[in-house]
């Protein structure tokens, strides 16, 4: 219907995860209107990063820079890891902004009938972090999914010999949630996890 | 939160339509993940497709080549020109697959109070090209809004010393579409326009 180059690029945008065929052909007609303040910057912003980045050596966060700027930044604690399955729930909490300590990515959890054991992620890495003495305190955030509190499971399990205090992140009531619309495991959660007011 | 190519990156892709911050950092994150086979294909084809495109100068339509593949295609019908207001219409109808004529893009319609007025549409163009005797029929597409409108009932008393047959699409129920919820113009319309069986 268009020329090849068009329809190649709406092929490969609607790749993108949240696009599909349709909005990613929306995409395009706007960028062609704007070829030289989106389009071009664009390319130009996508080609620079693919080339520039880099997984860090310590943490698995992905970066322009290794080790990457949170595990360079001086201002940051290092006796807490906090440790995730990907590099969007490192995101996600550094958003949140709650947390000025260290991190791990695993990269993914275990899950035996996908062939995941655990060398296939960086556990080992992280028993080593876990081994300098100055840290003490490793923060389970995987996430709430079987995969996720199996892996929590295993890692609780793989660090009990380097007497590191771990800890695991709250389940309850997400703040603004309705009670009416949340699942029976979390209101179980939540009350079990009751606080005096 | 991230280096500064990643949060320039992010900041682009949350301009295009469909994307927000969130979506456009959840596509960063799924491209870093594979740079090589979408991350670097895409930034060349954006860049290849800005600098190629250009606008037909005969139908308005965006391609890389003018005139457009439309106008070009020799096995269409040069008998019916179809005026759309945008070229997302054009390449709706495209889709559709209905129309094998040719095509006239307005680039917007009338609109005193935004100061749109005939001279910053393509309006003198269609003129010119309706004068052609190998043309017997306008059919105007232009939206069913009522600057839309307003610009069909322009255009139409301006086509009237061509002296070619104008016509419009019909107004209707959309295929597959409900009654109960249709607004009451297009149910009228479409008891207006209703055709025995």
């Amino acid at each position: 219907m268009n020329g090849r180059e068009i329809e190649n690029l709406i092929k490969l945008l609607s790749r993108l995860p949240g696009f599909g065929p349709r909005s990613a052909r929306r995409a395009v007609l706007q960028m062609l209107k704007k070829p030289e303040t989106l389009m071009i910057p664009l390319s130009h912003a996508l080609e620079e990063t693919a080339n520039a980045m880099t997984n860090c050596g310590i943490c698995g966060n992905i970066d322009v820079v290794d080790p990457c700027h949170i595990c360079a930044d001086r201002n940051r604690t290092r006796d807490a890891i906090c440790v995730v399955e990907e590099v969007q729930d490192l995101w996600a909490l550094e958003r949140a902004g709650a947390f000025k300590g260290q991190y791990h990515v695993l990269g993914g959890t275990l899950s035996p009938l996908d062939g995941v054991g655990p060398d296939d992620l960086r556990i080992d890495q992280l028993i080593e972090r876990a081994r300098d003495e100055a840290v003490t305190e490793v923060i389970l955030a995987t996430n709430a999914t079987v995969d996720g509190q199996t892996t929590a499971h295993y890692i609780t399990e793989r660090l009990i010999e380097t007497g590191v205090k771990v800890t695991r992140l709250a389940h309850g009531v997400p703040v603004g949630g309705e009670l009416d619309y949340l699942d029976d495991g979390t209101l179980a959660a939540a009350l079990r996890s009751r606080s005096v007011v």
